[in-house]
């Protein structure tokens, strides 16, 4: 098969491609696997004999009619259908390479897209029963279309403090949803702004006696599929600009007095009587709040994968450019590749080594997720699934900040390496950090996120201290801890450089950290509690160097561990293992560096030596690695019809495409429009300055 | 003079206003002084005034029209006059106050009106003679417009190796300019895009021998500004869309046998007679390179200044957005600001005590460097100002870097911690963060300019081994240097957290951390040539965690160090001391806790203990600050007209002016145009799908 993969056309990039220990098809192949590698090159393809999707490096595009645009590829996919239902029961994780693919070509589309038939069509489907058919059926032709519609102008963390209501009427069998004044309008809703029909409503509900069962999700019509005109009583419209991604049109509404009928109640985890009783098969309100909630757990997984191809695209783009742009040398007449600097491989092979330890990572957690959601449809009761429920939470909740705030960093460390041509638009890196930026505070805030995945943490602890429980779970991220006192005696053993090169020393490390801050956290959080701290207050003061380097280091662990797992794997193609290995033991290390101090102060490193050796490790692997990348890139890369970053292209032809790319541009030579303005008409210097 | 001030309009930041601990007017005062304050406000309220720089929050203009419209007010600027030459004379500052505020009112504006004053005009006058006279008093009243040619398509960093050449006719009396290719094509230059007529171009000299004398300046039009149409011979045009900036015209150009008088090279540092004869006072060319050149280091001293404007207004935003933003509280019934949260104060304090000191060592730096130009204005020869001159290099090298990345990671740090209002571009986060974005890389590239810093202090460190020099400066910024050993012995001796509150902790420390990476530095240098390595690559292999990281402690000690002996100085009002005390200490605490690993490396600290305290005192001065924290952004703000971010307006109605903003915005209510694309021609799933 790898026969079949184009070749990538010779130029510049020629030197490193031949230096390159091994051959990139196989990696694209071992990456993603022949049927995924069709699939995806199909919808490449597709997309640029498109003219619709036709686009111009650096175009200026205003707000409307970005929105425009994408509404009109949008329709265009559905016509396309380039993933089947049947086809993604065959393969759950072509939804996650058709993400990918419409991603790289615009995050905007790809959620435009998503958000209809995802989040609104998924979420009814999920979290409503039959009589919910005919909505979910209705966004499969866009006959409507659909948006997602929770949080608030006021309230985007704290889910539960959203304020609009739907208050049943039995009189009518209607809900009357209710915005109680601007503060709660919904806000933020993609989709809303202009185009949706419909929305699925987060709104407090009250039965007619007053009470209030807490949120629930109800679907709300809100303009008219014929018109696209708002219907009555709601004030719906668009937020305007945003930071990126202006394809999508995110919007807000306000309810006032608006009728919908009982059925349209999402009623899996509640429901109401003609007659106004509520009915609900939990007990307990804060499981059916959770249970309601817990569709949101698959878009925080599918969120560190977003992120991780906007690092992807961006490290293709600066590392070619690294081996292309030449400046300075030994000898003032030769100049050599900005990429055989120190400075520019410790810049940018260490994140080079991040996405491929990420792309093991989000790859195999979606696969932990798709068995857990398996075990929902097959209404699996057993303690194991509702284990693994809580621990895809805390891997979701700690997965999304691993990646996206790897992202946002490693974009930015791209885009200045690239120097000032990075800052021109049409290279896409501003585009890149722009469209990943939201990843960081969407679906919960990442700071906020941490905390979920330190209270599981620290419960499996208390649950053993207190219990005697052992600390074990299904997906086994946690079954470590288990060794808790064992591993805390444990110290860095490595005395020479060469030893450090091996994945296994940072992994012992991470192993060490996570057991060292969970007991820290822990002693932390009692001692706010013995000076009389409530449990708020407590563990609100114990966030910063506790509970949050807490999470951050058992994801970076867990990461670490899978990929680790994979460059061992004996199923792994012996022609790429030497250099996974070596990503492997960069990344492991690289990562670990930002934990040195902990790793002094808790003792378990002393001495100048082992940071030296780290350090020296962290070196010697990017030198290493340097000449394969970018061939590690290649097997990252899209066409360059995708890519869309003329620096970037995969012939290495750096200034000749900027020039050609900068010269297509509108009225590039052309004399400015308001030229009278500079020739005539000129400043009398002074002339509106204040006399004194 | 305070109460001349205006009291803040009343609201919801009250809470915290009346519990702050000193009066924000006083420090008001205490940071721009009654005439800079004035200053100030009189250029705030002209512009608010004019209705030509009326602005919408959240606009979304095309590149084009930011064009013109950036145009037209910098011609307003000429009217205005804000700042004479006398007035410059007499208060040097206030050019960095006048372009403090075109800046916080857009960057684009100020670059655009200094590039051609200063870029152009003060170049020509400092590298030209009298003869050049014309060139600059044209562009005092926009007779003609300028910019500044240096970097080429396919070179920036590495300036020597500029390829524009510029061949002496002996014949003619001219200067020959051509473009061998366009991989030499000026690229980058702003204002060259649509606007400039007249270029300060650097080019290689050449005699009619053949002999190339290096790279020059000179003044070549490049359009005729009475049509603004190109000159012949010259290809020149707009380079398009970039990250921010967009209202500043960037620009290419490439020459064709463009023949310029020979008076039009600008003649201080090297001449060529009429009859082609080269004749420089230099003999090294080196030093005349440098010199030519030297027109450059008040750039970087400006971009430091540039980047913390930038760093404020994006906490003027974020601080009092968490102070009015309640998400969550110990009860369900009452939220609490997000500003009340440890997480939220560890992620924003810092960065507002590195405002405050930036504020310090911006305005003490400038200073340095304008006793440095009055020494080159009085023709001083002598060693001091000589010293003076690579002194302020080494300063300006690496606190561009200090000033830049501090603001970049700020600016990222408020957008986050604004959650998803701050990616709402009215909020103006984006556009912080864009327009910031080039200082990282532009009149240097920050890595490339802190291995400029690195040298200077290896050569004084070489110095007095081989040649017994005391290591001294001018501004005393490396003296301490000269006890290497002695502060090499020293250790940290806090034992408690009350004595690390004290800035002196943290500046002891870095003297350390200096001596100790200068040491190690030199050691790891030496190691490389030992080996065998040239100079070249010794000096390459020695960047990363050596020569890099001792640049960057260096300016970080420094910039400690100056705000330490403000906040020490008798002169400080004695009811501002308390908090910009607590404001030093946290800087630098925080500053320091990046080289955590380094210190324990070098064994300054050892054991758990030393790290504990640095963080609890880090922790427990964010919570003494959270109370001054919005009066501490107060003194830093401009009006809300110049801020221009609904959710940082003085009156803290975060959701009425956020609401209000929104429901401005253009067609925010109206049905898209394309409505009917949605509503007709429904797509057809699948019939674009390839038949199998």
């Amino acid at each position: 098969m790898a026969h079949e993969v184009a070749d990538l056309p010779s130029g510049p990039l020629d030197i490193y491609r031949t230096r390159a220990s091994f051959n990139w098809k196989d990696m694209l192949l071992f990456l993603d696997g022949e049927e995924v590698l069709a699939f995806k090159n199909h919808i490449f393809q597709t997309l640029q004999n498109d003219p619709l999707f036709a686009r111009q490096p650096g175009e200026d595009i205003p707000v409307e009619k970005m929105r425009e645009l994408t509404f009109l590829r949008v329709k265009q996919l559905f016509k396309y259908d380039f993933l089947t239902q049947d086809e993604v029961m065959a393969n759950p994780w072509k939804t996650v390479a058709l993400n990918d693919c419409l991603g790289m070509y615009d995050w905007a589309c790809s959620a435009k897209f998503f958000l209809n038939k995802g989040m609104f069509g998924a979420t009814v489907a999920n979290s409503g029963s039959g009589r919910h058919g005919k909505f979910v059926k209705d966004t499969e032709d866009m006959t409507t279309f659909g948006c997602f519609a929770l949080t608030e102008l006021s309230h985007g963390s704290n889910t539960r403090a959203m304020r609009t209501t739907a208050t049943y009427d039995p009189s009518t069998q209607e809900f009357v949803i209710n915005s109680p004044d601007f503060e709660a309008a919904k806000f933020w809703v993609g989709n809303l702004g202009k185009t949706a029909t419909h929305a699925v409503l987060f709104a407090q509900l009250y039965t007619p006696d007053q009470v209030c069962h807490g949120l629930h999700s109800f679907v709300v019509p809100v303009r008219d599929p014929k018109t696209l005109l708002a219907l009555p009583g709601i004030l719906v419209g668009d937020m305007g600009k945003k930071l990126g991604q202006n394809g999508v049109d995110n919007g807000f509404a306000l309810f006032n007095n608006v009728r919908i009928p009982r059925e349209n109640l999402l009623n899996k985890t509640g429901d109401v009587s003609p007659e106004g009783l509520y009915i609900t098969p939990f007990k307990d309100p804060n499981k059916r709040f959770g249970a309601s909630l817990g569709a949101l757990s698959g878009g925080r997984v599918s969120i560190s994968r977003m992120a991780l191809v906007n690092l992807k695209l961006a490290l293709v783009v600066a590392i070619r450019f690294s081996a292309t742009r030449r400046q300075f040398g030994p000898k003032d007449t030769e100049e050599i590749p900005v990429l055989e600097y120190q400075l520019q491989q410790w810049r940018l092979i260490p994140y080079l080594a991040a996405a491929y330890a990420l792309e093991h990572f989000t790859k195999s957690i979606f696969m932990n997720f798709v068995e857990f959601q398996i075990g929902m449809l097959m209404k699996d009761k057993s303690d194991r699934q509702a284990e693994m429920g809580r621990e895809i939470h805390a891997l979701g909740c700690s997965g999304k900040p691993l990646g996206s705030w790897t992202a946002q960093k490693g974009i930015q460390e791209c885009r200045e390496a690239c120097g000032g041509h990075g800052y021109l638009a049409m290279n896409r890196l501003g585009d890149l950090r722009n469209d990943n930026d939201p990843n960081c505070t969407y679906e919960g805030d990442n700071n906020v996120l941490l905390q979920q995945t330190s209270n599981y943490l620290l419960s499996l602890l208390h649950a053993k201290h207190h219990d005697g429980v052992p600390i074990e779970s299904p997906l086994h991220t946690v079954d470590f801890l288990d060794d808790f006192n064992n591993i805390l005696e444990s110290r860095f053993t490595a005395t020479t450089m060469d030893e450090c090169l091996d994945s296994a020393v940072p992994l012992a490390a991470y192993k060490w950290l996570v057991c060292f801050l969970l007991k820290e956290s822990q002693r932390r959080l009692e001692e706010q509690r013995a000076t009389g701290k409530n449990d708020f207050e407590a563990r609100n003061n114990s966030q910063v160097y506790f509970c949050r380097s807490l999470a951050i280091a058992y994801i970076e662990h867990n990461c670490l561990q899978r990929f680790h797992e994979l460059t061992t794997d004996e199923d792994t193609p012996a022609g790429l293992r030497p250099v996974l290995n070596k990503l492997c033991a960069l990344y492991g290390l690289w990562s670990l560096s930002n934990h040195m101090a902990t790793l002094y102060q808790g003792n378990y490193l002393s001495g100048g030596k082992p940071a030296e050796l780290v350090q020296m490790a962290i070196l010697t692997l990017c030198s290493q690695l340097k000449d394969d990348a970018v061939a590690l890139v290649d097997a990252l890369a899209p066409t360059d019809f995708i890519l869309n970053s003329p620096i970037g292209n995969a012939d290495g032809q750096l200034y000749k495409n900027l020039w050609s790319t900068v010269m297509q541009g509108n009225q590039v030579l052309e004399r400015a429009s308001w030229w009278e303005k500079f020739c005539s008409d000129k400043p009398v210097v002074g002339s509106l300055r204040p006399k004194l």
